[in-house]
């Protein structure tokens, strides 16, 4: 892949592209029959994620399928918590983390690793997935950002409340500081191990931002997000993204990534003029709208790219991962939207 | 109880009043130790629901604990379904509605009930808590608006994807359109109802709305929360809340509601700006940030009074929900931050 040409690059880049790139947040997962297949043959979820031939496969089927301009490893934001020394399960509700971290010793147990030594998995599929893709196509790693893999170490998995990480971060600043410490550290090694495996750019995921306040969030989350993007910095381009959090869009602006994900509920044509050329925009379809019939898939994809008007920096993308119900032929009419711009 | 010098009825005709009323949505619920023990003895949430003397009971707890200056009816958004003929339970997980309505059949066996005949508990849990209520105490009845309403019906119960309802109102909607209209009769008539049995203002929760773009909530709810809010004017003072919905609020300042109920992401001060007298504004406390410490819930409450620096109609409020982890104290420190304002 040659990073000159590649056109997600290009448009992580503002350059102007002869059509916007196009990938879906998830775009490896349970809507796809033959993801199911692999699942099946792996034996779970985590056996796909921790041996590579799976991993690298299920991370190929919507490309072969589809032809999305990126891949995206197929892992889950959690893993390096279980590298930490967390114990990490998943069944039919998520995630849990069944001794989850809530005292300063258990904060201080956790380990900081060498996510080469200790998540080798990764870095294998990672070379067996750029092995597999076309030449023009990108290859994203990822992370959960340091917020989100707090809230899911301290809650021990999925929560509507998030008690115990709130309760730690307001009443014992220390701890939840010296937590997030060491999760930011381990996020900055895991993005650099993910780039010099094969990882064309990298995104940093922080589902549960858009939980707290923008004063919460600028106190307990953006400080940490932003040394991890800092520390990234000139490594690979870095696309950010924070679930609902159109109420400190202007911060995210701010961090100096390459670019910021939007979800669904932020008007895109406007968020470009708040941005004004600091960063390329991602995004912002509706997942649950690719429930509509493909041809109104379609159309609503082209009415989104008529809005941003063929702005430079534009990465097509949903505003969240796509759900599991979803029709594949209603992913396919939307990456045929962002082909079909092509001149 | 006087209209006419009711604090929170004064506040939501934005008149100037000595303090900001206050109270909190879900505050009759499971973190208070009374509300357990309640539920223990009925034997369970709907038996509360179900049985007057229980939900009375429940009602006018956070009442007698903290002196809000308005009760909630305890009950459920989901009763009016149950009502018009669909099962309905309650466990651990939540609610669930085991014969989900997914067929124009489905939807035209709905059955439009008279509320005093189908839910008099509704009606003579009421007249019970108006009965123990002090005479300065509000009394607020509730309905879920018709969207929520109808994902719920069409769901089967919560759901991340809202896949089917979806599918319904992009695929079907003629279906969809009949399903809304028959909910938008029932709910009106459920609030009419309760204002008969005393409730003095009304809420109309759309937890579901903000999942939708602008664009959608416009096209697929907003027409049938306008037409409940026209049905029940003049009836009673009306407070509409829909969840997460800080991308289409100047849309709720259009409805004629008197009040609009925002969540914790959108900041008060703006928001009062961007209303512009239209309505009163309720809220938006971070239910979450109840666990921080009394003494730091305290100072946060003051900071958000002092952001709305007196203006005419204030409801002070959480952004959402009391969640069931929350200390007492912490709910006792948010309603003292109310009332010290009292000059």
């Amino acid at each position: 892949m040659n990073p000159s040409n590649n056109l997600l690059l290009r448009a992580l880049r503002r350059e102007v592209v002869e059509r916007p790139p196009v990938w879906l947040m998830r775009q490896a997962g349970r809507y796809l029959p033959e993801y199911r297949a692999t699942r099946q043959q792996a034996g779970g979820f985590m056996e796909m994620i921790r041996e590579p031939k799976y991993a690298a496969e299920v991370t190929l089927q919507p490309i072969r399928r589809f032809g999305m301009d990126a891949a995206i490893l197929f892992s889950d934001i959690l893993v390096p918590l279980e590298a930490m020394g967390m114990a990490l399960k998943f069944d039919e509700h998520g995630p849990s983390l069944p001794e989850p971290v809530r005292t300063r010793d258990a904060i201080d147990a956790l380990r900081l690793v060498d996510p080469g030594e200790s998540m080798g998995f990764v870095g294998e599929a990672l070379r067996l997935t750029r092995a597999g893709l076309p030449d023009e196509t990108a290859l994203l790693g990822f992370c959960g950002a340091p917020f989100t893999l707090a809230a899911y170490a301290v809650e021990g998995g999925g929560t509507k409340q998030f008690s115990y990480v709130r309760k730690l971060m307001y009443r014992d600043f220390e701890s939840y500081s010296a937590l997030m410490d060491k999760l930011a550290e381990q996020v900055a090694a895991h993005l650099r191990y993910q780039v010099a495996c094969g990882a064309d750019a990298i995104v940093l995921f922080d589902t549960w931002a858009g939980t707290l306040t923008r004063l919460d969030y600028l106190r307990y989350a953006a400080p940490w997000t932003r040394r991890v993007l800092r520390d990234v910095a000139g490594v690979a381009p870095r696309i950010v993204f924070a679930g609902d959090s159109g109420h400190f869009l202007e911060d995210l602006f701010e961090f100096g990534a390459e670019a910021v994900a939007l979800d669904h509920r932020t008007a895109l044509g406007p968020a470009f003029e708040r941005a004004r050329g600091r960063c390329a925009l991602q995004g912002n379809f509706d997942p649950a709208a690719l429930f509509a019939t493909p041809e109104e898939v379609l159309r609503r994809t082209r009415a989104l790219l008529d809005e941003v008007g063929g702005r430079p920096g534009h990465v097509l993308n949903l505003g969240h991962g796509v759900f599991k119900d979803t029709d594949p032929e209603c992913v396919g009419a939307f990456v045929q939207a962002a082909k079909e711009r092509a001149s």
